[in-house]
């Protein structure tokens, strides 16, 4: 999030491109901020954004009231969880959980929640947009997905984390004439990026910004190995979470060169090559050469296990709160009426990670989904759990066929798959833009609406601290597995029950994909039947 | 850290009283600041502290440099282990030990150094300088220790935690007329603070400027049980780490009142009082209601098991870096010279906490504190390990007989126990400024002192953080228990054995207390060596 309003704010101050011009008017009215000059109107949205970050614990961040929606911001008023400054909230959260400290578990629920509102706002809603701004808005688009994108005539990095703004420099450098010269050099085509965790689902997502460059998605989290294995990368370049460890030695027996550029993500036998704004031309071009000297040093002597018939070719992408409206034809309406009519039963947004844990790589994400779809519940999602999902084929139109009658005749109807896919784990936010959208629309307040969320396969804290704000919204939130939460009745009886009188919101946990799907219809049952349709 | 800075920032704004003239004119000379004016002074010393604390973790804190010892801070800079904003560290910590980011154990381990520098200057030492500023310092002389101070014919209320600064206002208060007509009509003589933790410590510390209101120090962390039970307590008021999870059902079966002064450390079932500077006299108000009432309610009606002969009268207390050097006739060459002629041998520094699970309460501490004395090589103490020293009847001068031949002929002659306590485990870093300006005097650096620590029963990840400071500072380091790092070779090399060369200091765990007195003796003999004496 920081270093995502630092790119907007050195971008802007340095004069660079703004492609999402409409996304910083969006935020900039947001924000009441009149500057006529673009790029004083960018710098002046990132310093707004800057300046809640660090405020004090006991200052109420400032931009929440202006983000959330009216009937929820009155709510986490008056339950006292308005977040103060988002660091300082972090920082005071870890004092709180120190040994000897707190001993209330509601008192420390009630934090997790005012976590949760500033993760999803500033984390997961505000880094999106600002990186709209910078680095395009998505288009929906067909694309491909799976081992299939991993061509061996090119010199090929995967990327993995979560920081798209990181890259951007370096994509585009990849493919001025004087790099790719370089690559012809040592004898491939030129270079292409393969998506690999949620960073890859972000390139993914405004990949019609970048089709030069990024080849598509190979796969999430615990895919990283088998696109390691594959022998067609080269290096990985890191920047935040989902590096799994464990692909080490995989690198190391396949010569893979592996970089971080963030040092928060440091691998143990990966070199960090720190990337500053101001040093990122001399760093971008150590990086390059590494690239191709590693490229020279491994082909002809690792051996290739391309699987060039894994994966999609026409799986839909580019789905956010914009393309998705507009792609509706500017108005919400027609999905709205869907709802009403019963043809769409109501919507589920399954997100966050792939767990071994849970039920095998993706397999209760993808069951789950299976269900769901069948049950006339379109599927939106996003993070780790889209990578399995998309590299199953739930996402391209032939899938369709899993859908239930009436999804069915819908996604006929309209030349879509019944799971749409937002992209990264970020993109949450922009799924829950779009259920305040369409609360607004109806007038209702979120928890009247027939929506569930899923974390199904959560591994990373991060979907923990996601999975509050969906409690904060007063969303019913789905696991396969329970958060460390059970040795406390308290805990457990808060989050599943009490949660519903405070926030609306409930946490429902169950392993099974049938009987998930069989509840969160129920829930979505209930909420019609609240609304009168 | 920050709770402290804004007391004296307030204070400063409302003209209160300054009672550390002397450490605010050391700070202001430390930093530069030239105001005449005194309360202008301790506002631009406070704002100086804050400023850092709110820096980005990629911009270096300023104090760094003011407060460390030139050759430590060259050492940092060398080894790129100059703190950010401390908030900021903490969260970039946190980030780096989420799942899936950071895989580099010595990375991390740099980091902890980074951290360590930051908690042991701020954390430590300025924390301690700020709580003079304002609450007076610390002034050598005799006290009581131990469940003896509990006087139950006055309204006794049991303070735990860490901030001296949050219990001001409150303890000042209990001696006004007006209130303490309020326990006379309730049938007590008045109030009494009973100390308890650290906080106590640091009350105790600087008991010479609260006689009337402070009862004593009646023991460490787990002796706030033994002290509840007693049945002498009628309330509990406490504000962050080391009030026992556990203590809860004690105070239900006895009536005792439970009050939270600071959310941070929200106990299940006790009241939370949030106590900010300019609500605190309507909350004291209310605070002193509820512990009457509690008195009313409870005595008579619980059993009272006193225990008067429990602990010592004459316990040397307000040891600082300044007292101790002004007892010392103005100069550390009294102390330079004994340590020189070898009649103290070496200086070890036992802090930190007690843990049941290193050796039973205070076991391995006080043992090894009895085996390092027994070698002629002093000790000095801060933390809870203090309050089981002192217990134990090891700070009274008729201690000097436990001391080998030359410590205890020293200790005779000055009339001083072989064990001097500098109060809470906040005074590790009144010990440092101790260490540093004797290796000022000597022109040597820190490494080079016939000088160990030993935080022998650590249980708090706080005593950690201290420890990681002692390492920055390149001290050898005892831990009874190992921290949870034996999973990693790598990690165990570095603590070990490679920190010698990076800072010069080392970790050492041993269970055992004449093994460990015999390695450490070890350590200092070398330095010794190193330092031709």
């Amino acid at each position: 999030m920081e270093n995502t309003a630092l790119n907007v704010k050195n971008v802007a101050k340095t004069k660079g491109e703004i492609k999402g011009i409409n996304t910083l008017d969006r935020l900039a009215a947001l924000f009441s901020i009149e500057e006529a000059d673009v790029h004083k109107r960018a710098e002046a949205v990132a310093d707004a954004v800057l300046r809640d970050l660090y405020l004090p614990e006991y200052e109420k961040m400032e931009l929440t009231e202006k983000m959330a929606y009216a009937p929820r911001y009155d709510k986490w008023k008056e339950l006292g969880i308005l977040p103060g400054g988002a660091k300082s909230e972090v920082f005071h959260g870890v004092v709180k959980c120190s040994t000897n400290l707190n001993s209330d578990p509601v008192n420390m629920l009630l934090d997790c929640l005012k976590l949760g509102i500033s993760t999803g706002i500033y984390g997961l809603v505000l880094t999106n947009l600002l990186n709209d701004i910078v680095l395009g808005e998505p288009e929906i688009r067909f694309a491909p997905v799976g081992l299939r994108v991993i061509d061996p005539d090119y010199i090929n990095i995967m990327i993995t984390g979560h920081q798209h703004s990181m890259f951007t420099f370096l994509q585009d450098r990849l493919t001025d004439a004087d790099i790719v010269e370089k690559a012809k050099k040592a004898g491939a085509k030129g270079f292409k990026l393969v998506g690999c965790t949620c960073v890859g689902q972000d390139l993914q997502l405004r990949g019609a910004h970048y089709t030069e460059i990024f080849d598509g998605h190979a796969g999430n989290n615990y895919t990283s190995e088998a696109i390691l294995a594959t022998g067609g990368i080269d290096a990985v370049i890191s920047e935040f979470n989902c590096t799994l460890p464990g692909i080490e030695p995989i690198c190391d027996e396949l010569k893979i060169k592996q970089i971080c550029i963030d040092n928060v993500a440091k691998k143990a036998n990966a070199e960090l090559k720190e990337f500053d704004f101001e040093n990122r031309p001399a760093v971008t071009e150590e990086i390059i050469d590494e690239v191709v000297e590693a490229y020279a040093a491994r082909r002809g002597t690792v051996p290739m296990n391309l699987m060039r018939e894994h994966g999609y070719e026409n799986t839909l992408t580019g789905v956010s709160e914009v393309s998705l409206k507009k792609f509706l034809g500017g108005s919400w309406k027609p999905l709205i009426d869907l709802i009403v009519s019963g043809d769409i039963k109501g919507v589920a947004g399954v997100v966050g990670c792939s767990n071994l844990t849970a039920g095998g790589h993706d397999v209760l994400t993808v069951d789950l989904v299976k269900e769901l779809i069948a049950k006339d519940i379109i599927v939106l999602t996003a993070g780790c759990s889209s990578g399995g999902i998309e590299n199953c084929g739930l996402m391209t139109p032939e899938a369709a066929q899993y859908a239930g009658p009436k999804l069915k005749a819908v996604c006929e109807k309209l030349g879509i798959p019944p799971v749409l896919n937002f992209g990264p784990c970020l993109a949450i936010g922009r799924l829950e833009i779009v259920a305040t959208e369409l609360a607004e629309e109806l007038g209702v307040d979120l928890p009247q609406l027939p929506l569930v969320l899923s974390a199904a396969q959560w591994l990373e804290e991060q979907a923990l601290a996601d999975g509050c704000y969906g409690l904060a919204l007063g969303l019913p939130l789905h696991l396969g597995l329970p958060p460390f939460v059970t040795g406390s009745k308290v805990a457990v009886q808060v989050l599943t029950e009490d949660m519903k009188q405070l926030t609306g919101g409930q946490v429902i946990i169950n392993g099974d994909a049938k009987e998930s799907a069989d509840i969160l219809e129920q829930i979505v049952l209930e909420k019609r039947q609240g609304l009168n349709i």
